[in-house]
């Protein structure tokens, strides 16, 4: 299991006319958990994709228990579970500073070899740094 | 079962660097299948705000099958498939010009009475207005 | 000058805090006014990008009147005065149903040849097309 | 003069097909700057919003120099020039890592009294903290 943390601050944009943050910004801020996770592992998605694979999501879904509003400072946590083939998984805790879980969701991504526009598995490379860093 | 359709034509501002819409765009895109499902039956989720009862989302998911493309016209399917008690439960359809389902989800929303911030059941009225409608 | 106009319903997801449409969505509204104008002169940013041309913002401006709602219909009227040579010219112009003028803006954007990645003036058969509609 | 910093990580969601991030990201940028300003003269403009005023924008302008890219880090230099009365003036610029402009603008922002929803002069508690700040 790999465990990562970063922070997001709420933004106005993000604030919707009930006064919370908008259900739909939570994917994004997922993404953001995930750039993170594997630039904390010591990589990025950048290089991912400049080396010819993509990752689009197959599936999301989140649960939503509390809301989060404007300037809230969020801390997302991103979860690596298992070592990625075909498909990854990541799971995503999201927290107000008062430690309050707000929501939590998971999604599955797909290797895509972006010449052939085809399904990979995960490239070798990258499994070795997934490999290393939940053995931690 | 009550069955609404709605057109969405794909702006550049959703597209994003893999050049399909961002998955995180569809949350808002179901959103807009659910104000229209409500202005087909002759209500809207404006009067039900104006009337003291919100909807926040209490759960979302998505099952992404092909990607939208800049300019694309959607269609979106909403579907009511029973009447709502404590919770609503909404599922979406999305499908390109082609006729292929690029995605579908579920959604599940809450109703909140705004003055005490408090669960409550789907207001008399606007169950009348769903089994009107799904009695047809 | 040719001037086009085209609708946007207010999404949920546009709103912000002060129960608005928040600032910021406003470029994301003029982009669909510019993609609509190029349709109803029979044409397509869409072909255009696919030509190999690419269209980026060099400055925007906007001053803001009235504030739109949630579930508004908007009207984007969106203005060519002069035919473009080395960079286009937009206005744009957002009314309410009411036929108040909620804000009124302009867009400054070059033609850059994308695989060469520089500046060039506007292709030949796009100029034809204005030409064609301005003189209408 | 006062001049704040704050740092904004590029999201994969804030990019378009061109593959950079969509020119309608930069005035949420911008509103990051202003928060961020407000905060690190000790104050917040939810602070404000919370006394009963609130600063829509009134004007917003942005030249584009450079586009930014996925991931970039970029630094968001926020400006106040002059002291606010009826209404606030912030200029922005936007830098990459490199330290080159990415894209610069102003934005003219209002007071309202929220209760009455009119123009009002600038808070006088507000008013004293940016006196402070600026004669630093």
């Amino acid at each position: 299991m790999y465990i990562s943390e970063t922070k997001i601050r709420v933004r106005y944009s993000e604030t919707d006319q009930m006064g919370y943050v908008y259900y739909g910004n939570y994917p994004a801020f997922y993404e953001v958990g995930r750039t993170e996770a594997l630039r904390q592992m010591g990589t990025s998605y950048d290089a991912l994709e400049k080396g010819g694979v993509m990752m689009p999501v197959a599936s999301l879904s989140i649960k939503y228990v509390k809301p989060a509003k404007y300037d809230d400072l969020l801390t997302i946590k991103t979860i690596v579970k298992e070592l990625p083939r075909m498909r990854m998984f990541f799971t995503y805790e999201v927290y107000n500073e008062a430690g309050e879980l707000l929501n939590n969701g998971e999604t599955v991504l797909a290797f895509i070899d972006m010449k052939r526009n085809r399904p990979v598995p995960c490239p070798e490379w990258l499994l070795e740094i997934f490999e290393k860093n939940m053995n931690k």
